[in-house]
């Protein structure tokens, strides 16, 4: 069977989604359409706003033929270890193609880039380093140093979804998976990524207005495909947001020593004192970001932080599970999800989960935290690791 | 002046208390009443009813001149260390006498019992180890070790009162203190200790039967000084309970791994795997009580590891604080109790803290974090240490 990857966050899944899948169908010719999708934390640093179960039924009402886990180590991080982690699943899974949406640029210009940087990687690295000490953001520094090393650079990377199809590309490089996935850049149709409102007319809206829209309770339905918004309908109490967590934030930033946040993944520079000094007065989340936000501390790299914080993710335990290549942890599929599993299990080379039990749970200790802690948030989000079986979409 | 001291926890402050006081100078003649009293977190391991500055106006409210802290590492423990730190305190400020409430005996039986108690130290701490492992809770095993090797001993220790001022007079003993410090039992009078219901007609209820009251919101203006209850009126809504710290006590035991905990003060015999066990599934805390609670794992027992948890005190630093003599804490005073302490200022040996600020803060460390965790319990739970100065009463 043809198999079609999409790494997503489906938070929550919405129209855009929906097209991407038809024109993958269209395009591609795949047998089924397989997403590693964020758990219940995602890549901005937050919690997602409705669980990985709920937003697992979601894609398959929307079209996908099988959801797979993205674990949470890989779900909270920049685009490189997010990409990396989100390609080794795929690739496992021996999927033929790997659909991303993008702003500009073919298939080819991403896979030559990709190639120039991954054989130029010491001599970037080196040129990054020298910079490191400013507060120029990441994306910015790079930027510059392309235009210097590389002024015919094929690809823009200027927008986040360029940036996280160029990592997605950089990693099929890297695990020499050039001859097996073939890549195949979407150009995005309708909102941008971080589209704050959502347009009149539109049947396109970003994520970030559709979550906006429920927070204040409008109607949303004409951005949702009808199967997805009503499999979302009866669960919007449980949707959750950092302020769900932001008690428990302070509390363990509060109840740690210094020692111990130094310990934290990413807890660098004397970040630590800064967060300890600025938490006893914060008043909310958001009133928290404005006290520790700088030019050098972007809000989402803070986010990151303070899910690591949240989540008690040691630098020791984060690094070696970085190296360790994940588990598959299957959440859900429907008919031609299974075929494909069937057809696939005997030939994979890392463990198949579809059932956490005490011989499994050792895949999946991040995860089954990062769960019991979310689980914390409302009262009414059930359980979400041990005694949950995947979904079965007909 | 003629100083009296008394060891209290005031949760609340009632008629009970201001009989004692009345008492007190009425047959001792002092010239102040000193308390010294449990801050945030108290014997029975557990929150405050109300916060350590309500509790200090209402008891100079009810009729003492100077209230101070017992740290918190003396006050969320067993008599021995209760009893430690209470007398230590109270030893610095140079009291004359020391009254406690008791069911039965006088102060020369203390005395002696407590004489005979410090000499035999050895041959009991032998005796009880021999019954170490039994299921048989500590105050039953003392008194059959009791009636083996004394069989006149001058005291029943069978009620939590008369164990409590057999424990300072231990102290008073062993701190070398008996010329020093005349003790005085004082046959308590109306409600037990944890009598759990207010009687018909009568004036004094126990703090536990107002609590209850005042939670189901009936009317305990009867069983309160008035100025006592004046002092406590606009307060309620910031009344604590252990249900207050449940999510943040479930979280520390989801977030903490089983290492983490067995640092915990008090974390013996693998008690970390019971507890993350049963966390889980525990709706409340009484829920989670029940579910870990055995006849050696005796509710109060559990509450203070508990509270060990929240608070996040690993064996390490309490042990070595608890060898520390701890500061003079000053809560509040009246003009008498000011005039105390600025006799006494020039000749303590330990220091006198009155306000929290970089330079004093290190001798209240514990403190300073129980208040800041004690404080999450209620938006409206002001700062407890840094910026607060001692209650001026007139």
């Amino acid at each position: 069977m043809r198999a079609c990857g999409i790494v997503a966050e489906y938070n929550p899944f919405h129209n855009g989604h929906a097209y991407q899948i038809e024109q993958v169908r269209k395009q591609l010719r795949p047998d089924v359409v397989i997403a590693v999708m964020s758990g219940n934390f995602l890549q901005r640093g937050e919690p997602a706003f409705l669980d990985k179960w709920t937003r697992t039924e979601m894609a398959l009402a929307g079209g996908v033929d099988l959801v797979v886990e993205l674990p949470v180590q890989f779900s909270t991080q920049p685009a490189d270890y997010f990409a990396k982690g989100a390609i080794q699943i795929l690739g496992d899974l021996n999927i033929d193609c790997l659909s991303f949406g993008v702003e500009e640029g073919l298939g080819e210009e991403f896979l030559q880039a990709a190639r120039w940087m991954v054989e130029n990687d010491a001599l970037i690295s080196h040129e990054m380093t020298k910079r490191g000490a400013s507060d120029v953001p990441y994306a910015k520094r790079m930027e510059e140093v392309l235009s210097q090393l590389a002024p015919n650079f094929p690809l823009h990377l200027n927008s986040p979804n360029n940036q996280l199809g160029f990592a997605y590309a950089k990693e099929i490089v890297k695990q020499d998976l050039v001859d097996q996935i073939e890549i195949a850049p979407l150009i995005r149709k309708g909102a941008g990524y971080h589209e704050p409102s959502i347009k009149d007319g539109a049947h396109i809206a970003s994520a970030t207005a559709i979550r906006k829209a429920l927070q204040k309770g409008e109607d949303v339905q004409a951005y949702l495909p009808k199967k997805a918004f009503d499999s979302m309908r009866g669960k919007l109490e449980q949707a959750m947001t950092w302020d769900d967590y932001f008690d428990l934030l302070k509390y363990q930033l509060i109840v740690s020593s210094t020692r111990q946040l130094h310990d934290i993944y990413q807890m660098t520079e004397g970040l630590e004192y800064r967060l300890k000094d600025q938490i006893i007065e914060a008043t909310s989340f958001e009133d928290f970001i404005n006290r520790i936000k700088t030019k050098r501390y972007t809000r989402t790299r803070l986010q990151r932080l303070l899910t690591y914080v949240l989540l008690s993710f040691s630098k020791e335990e984060m690094e070696k599970s970085l190296d360790k290549r994940p588990a598959i942890r299957v959440l859900g599929f429907n008919k031609k999800g299974q075929a494909y599993l069937s057809e696939q299990k005997h030939a994979l080379h890392t463990p198949l989960v579809s059932n956490v039990n005490q011989k499994t749970k050792e895949w999946l200790n991040f995860d089954i935290l990062a769960g019991e802690i979310y689980a914390l948030g409302h009262e009414n989000i059930p359980n979400q690791d041990f005694k949950r079986h995947p979904i079965k979409f007909d």
